[in-house]
């Protein structure tokens, strides 16, 4: 039988679609509250940070050393199943992400591309599947929080057909 | 008495200078790992997030909306008893940071002013005496993680003579 061809054309991120899968950390909700004598609006609580299990909480950060073109084809997922991990960029960009629901494994059908808008960062809540990080510039970095520890904490899953990420 | 006056000329930031109040969060130590088959170089542990008694981790974005200038005077510094503190650039630019070494009073020969780089972040461990933050644009964006809980968790000393932290 020949392979299947699924066609993944990403959409605006925004919190509502996202939701069952993360967080989006932006500072565009409506419950900012002032700081320092007003000097700053401050947006808090804007992802669940999760550790499980006793694990400590990471701050790193990744560098693009090989910046990704679209479309690209994508035959695996990842995913964490001790803890979240957030990515923010460090400078103004866009990002294209994909997800799959928690889960045993993966149906191509809930296959969702988001892109992202300068200044917003997104955290994966623990298990979510995800694509690899991508970048589109050398050079770019990106914060990242997520539980630290020994424990294995990445699982991998090939997808059954050419999955095939669209431009923007 | 008159009133004596102190000028504090911002250094460079680097992690050796910042060791006694915290950490320098930025992509250029040594040990760069490489993930997602090397299209990423990964720097890990940045910084020591701290969020002691049973607090959680509170991941915020802090938006400038009245830009400071320098010079300016400084009256007052502030300490969290209870976590670390970090703040990180969501767009490349520049800050400047005060600092005194934690303990029960701050000594004006003890102050630091510190000018970061774009895209370097720091994190204030636990009990450092800080500036509250500043910012030199309107809409600059900060990525914040502290400590969350309704502990307070914020002392504020007021200075005993004037500080005049000098322009860059």
């Amino acid at each position: 039988m020949a392979e299947r061809q699924v066609a993944l054309a990403p959409l605006p991120l925004t919190s509502e679609r996202f939701a069952p899968y993360g967080d989006v950390i932006e500072a565009s909700r409506g419950d900012a509250a002032a700081m320092n004598e007003a000097r700053f609006e401050r947006f808090d609580n804007l992802c669940d940070v999760d550790a499980a299990e006793g694990g400590s909480v990471s701050v790193s950060i990744a560098r693009c050393r090989t910046a990704t073109e679209l479309p690209l084809r994508i035959d695996k997922l990842e995913r964490h199943p001790l803890g979240s991990q957030a990515f923010i960029p460090l400078q103004l960009c866009e990002m294209v992400i994909v997800v799959a629901p928690p889960g045993e494994s993966v149906d191509l059908s809930e296959l969702r591309a988001f892109v992202t808008k300068p200044r917003q960062g997104f955290n994966y809540h623990r298990g979510t599947w995800h694509m690899p990080l991508i970048a589109f510039s050398t050079g770019h970095e990106f914060l990242v929080i997520d539980r630290g520890g020994a424990e294995t904490n990445c699982e991998e899953v090939v997808l059954d057909d050419a999955v095939m990420l669209e431009a923007v």
